[in-house]
């Protein structure tokens, strides 16, 4: 269980690495929004690996097809199915990690769990399964877009590199222009670099990514469990390799003082703002109109061409082994579009739950 | 909506702050459980306010009462409500916040989503809200209890001050004997002066607070929604001034190269084991057997004694509100049960649902 | 589990029959509602028994409160907790049924899911339990109130003697002037000499009762799996002693002709209607506008005053066993207002539902 | 929204008739269940049209595939994807429908709803839909083999003319045997004839469908509203021409007394058992150990080749339709595969959640 995601606005995930096809099914899309392939494309081509030099090297298509849901044009409230196919791919390279479990991958518990698993790049655990979440969150970027709320994300740190402050404008213009998609230029020419060190040393690098939702109107989130930061933070602490979520200071917050972290209330043309924002949008799980304002911690990508200790399953006996393949080096900059995605989906979810607040 | 949390082991708290109760219906306990209100009022007692001089003077006897699931000292697999009611008090001193929001609290964002409130309190964003999660989370723990799973939390940060790194043991053995709940007693004793002193400063601190689950068995997480580290990310980000949660390495990961983040496989008593716990007990969402480890920031107390802007919303007014009464200058010490209690509540759900895995 | 019924508006109940209380907590009723306890106590008052002469003649008061989410005599949206305490009741003469099962009753079932149970006037698979229900049903009827949808329940059959067809208004007018709440008066009067001669003869009847929803707009229903007749026929065949469920022309249907059954559309009033109501108001799952009709198979009380056959499950010996107490030689008068009640649930949740799709 | 069912063992279903595909995804299905695409098409042959003289002549192929949670032939525990290509079909014979909704048909409902609808064959409200539904029934069905529950079901009247009662054996014999289905050889030819006279007519029938559970053990089915009875109701009235459904004596219930209807329990072979099974398996939404005894009532196909009454949508005239195409003049010989699916559906769900009361 558990590939379902969303209570209002839902996607149910499917499909393995080396599989037949990855794949995705939206319920509750509202009828009547226009929806090509391009608008999913766009999204995934972002995701893809192989765009640049910092990438694995693979060339994958990714081309997604539209099988339900979608008529001349439009949404019609019914399910929309969308799916991926998988190149054929030698999979005889992944023989070795049959039964020995990789270090800081799911290869272990997959086993422990389900007694069975699809060894094959990762099967269900591989990070293709984000190609149906980008596509579902597409999807909920449409629906947002039609409310003004628009979602970024952005780069902030990587292999302890800090990228300045900096501005919405500046993340719009400059997050794309770069291969890490840091939005400050001169932190991202000196992490580049040091991605390129991480793959010389045969090692990798994680990071922080900012995901921030303009134009959220106040009172998305219900209390108290579906707050919208609990949500949020589920949400993105389940992409594969994020190990931390915070919300406006996060954990800043524990070092501050109740009159600093206190955002005050103030008028701004005519209508109640927040002078600061360290709630980071939320307060008591409800927007309150500000900029939503998450970051999570990234660690470095588990596969490294070094060899690792680890226990052969088949009789228990420890061993070494060393991951054949070109891997990312860094996660982070891949990361982007699919914290996007998980931010979309939490926030068309919540959007469509308070619609029925009218009355 | 959004009061129940948990799918096959789940609690739907209710009440507000100055209402005539507050309550819990825990549904989808497992029959047979030994269960007294005893139990339960020791949860709640280590929750409750005015237990020492740095918590709110207010007497809160906090008296729960079961009311349906348990027949002859045991459960019965049937809903199990509990409550405590609320005492009479005099809300009038709440007043003033009828129409001011105050910073920091969810009084804007309540009136903004509902468009009505009980404000007395902050009604039902008030903190007694966990009681209904406490109470829940003790019977949650019982049932970790059958299975060998135990859950234990500790201040591991206040107001800037850092306790050293602590066993198990020690934890154990310290984290009640002193009013801030930290296990290193040194650090406990800084912490102390620090919280007196943000009194005296009419201001308040943050933290960080460090939860533990000992003896959870691999294979606990349903990807790819509902891993373990999602459930866990939300349930304690939920809690009221949490802006945090990080698993194992946390934000340090960001920094961390794979070779250093992996946790290698090695085999310790004839189990597969981990030689460090980077991961913080969870691989891929699912539980790998070793201690799962958490962190959350928590925001200082926002209710100060200081002036503060706000605005009028009777009038959209600028003006400044002071807060009467006395607070707790500082939330960690008191999170630390009501984090467990989470925490408890999330492992409990996902125990009961891989005994589905059997067959 | 399972005690939860609802997805938008929901009910959790809660409470045994000989426990300290019985109650239900709400979720998702929207804010500034109107609401007190004489509502919710004149729906208790219909279900209550020891109203006439044919129910039981056990003096049942069951006072309502409401414990949390009314402020100043409206709803704020969050959970709105009610409660009944249940009267200190001699449960010894229960001992006999704790080892053997009361044939048509649940006590087998339960004993064998749980191996455990209260089973004290059948503790939570007792009648007592739709006390929950109704209180929930009515806050769900004065939602529906406010759209100009109304639910009337009548019986339309009783041990075997049909009532005639009736119109909407002699239903109101008539069905809570009888004790059998059959809207035809003369059918109302042979009803109730049948349900004296079966009490005389120790023995007990069933019934079919018809449920209406009036002013239902077309479009409530979520095809495929949460279709309007589909939350109906599963929330009124949960309800104790139901063996049937049907809309509209229901199992008449099957002796048919398409010709006969299909109802055409005509125009009346500027309006699309059907010019007859076959369909019972719902096509493909979905509310079409027309009135919206099911009706319930009752089989009689379980609880008869003869020896019966059944099993001692202490010993796994066969033997008899004769029921005491006074018990209802009827059910479906007193099912009216529980069948009121779960159709204004399912309702009021979709109605709920519903609302989202408006942008 | 409403395209899931099940919460341990859950279905997606998506499509329409006239799209590119149709499928479903299958979310809790225990790892190392061996599975086949021939397991598949088994039971979508059944469903299939054009395999007697009385069904459409249409030559469907509906060829399944699986692209995901199988691995070297069995079940890892990750989501089961399958998909049916639709054919190309000539779509312009369904202009008509567009603005004039069909009587007995969900075109005017859908419109309504949704305010824009895939016209084409009905869309998402065909009777296609249901490919999903037996595929997931026949992986289903498989869970349910390895505890030894199997599923039956036979027309029982049809057009009027009802069936001798049968013994289980003669089910397991006949029923494939025939072209309507009918457990009864005699009956069946008069079925036959009926069904050939009403095309001749231009008209179709309806008919009653029974289904049996054979080896459900006792304690199946969560209290009080995900009852046993409650989930299997919902899941047969929401199939496409379903308009009531009954367990056991369901609506003879009404007109029986206490003393003819209670099963008494009595001793077999060891085990508690009914002398009579009145109650149709389940007894306080829990099933007692006896065969689970289901009947639907189906109306006759709406499709009709006579000239109907509607209403042009475009300019709210009256109009009249005739529906072109050959349309099966009887619907409950295809239910019957439909209708055991989701009864396995319901079943599996429950086993699997009924596992996690074992501790």
């Amino acid at each position: 269980m558990g590939n379902t995601f969303g209570k209002a606005f839902s996607i149910t995930t499917w499909g393995e690495s080396h599989g037949p096809a990855i794949g995705v099914v939206i319920d509750g899309c509202p009828p009547g929004l226009e929806l090509t392939e391009t608008d999913i494309q766009l999204e995934l081509d972002r995701r893809r690996p192989g765009q640049s030099e910092i990438s694995t090297p693979r060339q994958e298509e990714d081309r997604v097809e539209i099988l339900s849901g979608v008529f001349e044009g439009k949404t019609t409230g019914t399910p929309i199915a969308m799916q991926v196919r998988n190149k054929d791919a030698d999979s005889s390279k992944y023989d070795i990690i049959k039964n020995m479990p990789r270090p800081g991958h799911a290869d272990y518990t997959y086993q422990m769990k389900y007694g069975i698993r699809d060894h094959r790049g990762g099967g269900r655990s591989s990070a293709r399964e984000t190609i149906g979440r980008v596509a579902g969150g597409a999807v909920a970027k449409k629906i947002l877009e039609r409310h003004g709320i628009e979602i970024l994300a952005h780069v902030v740190e990587l292999g302890g590199i800090k990228a300045s402050p900096v501005q919405v404008d500046e993340i719009k213009a400059n997050v794309e222009s770069n291969p890490v998609r840091c939005a400050d230029p001169e932190a991202a020419k000196t992490m580049l670099e040091r991605v390129k060190q991480a793959r010389e040393d045969k090692d990798s690098i994680g990071g922080i990514v900012e995901i921030l939702a303009l134009g959220v109107p106040p009172g998305l989130g219900e209390p108290v469990f579906d707050k919208l930061d609990c949500d949020l933070a589920g949400a993105l602490m389940g992409i594969g390799a994020v190990k931390g979520v915070e919300i406006g200071s996060g954990f800043a917050s524990a070092a501050m003082t109740g009159s600093q972290m206190n955002d005050p209330f103030e008028m701004r043309n005519g209508k109640v703002v927040c002078s600061t924002n360290n709630a980071g949008g939320i307060l008591g799980g409800i927007s309150n109109g500000e900029i939503i304002v998450c970051r999570i911690a990234v660690k470095p990508t588990p596969s490294i061409a070094r060899s690792q200790k680890t226990v052969d399953m088949s009789d228990l006996s420890e061993t070494n082994i060393t991951i054949e393949g070109r891997h990312d080096p860094t996660i982070p900059p891949r990361i982007v579009p699919v914290a996007e995605a998980m931010t979309a989906l939490v926030l068309a979810d919540h959007l469509i739950r308070a619609q029925s607040y009218t009355k």
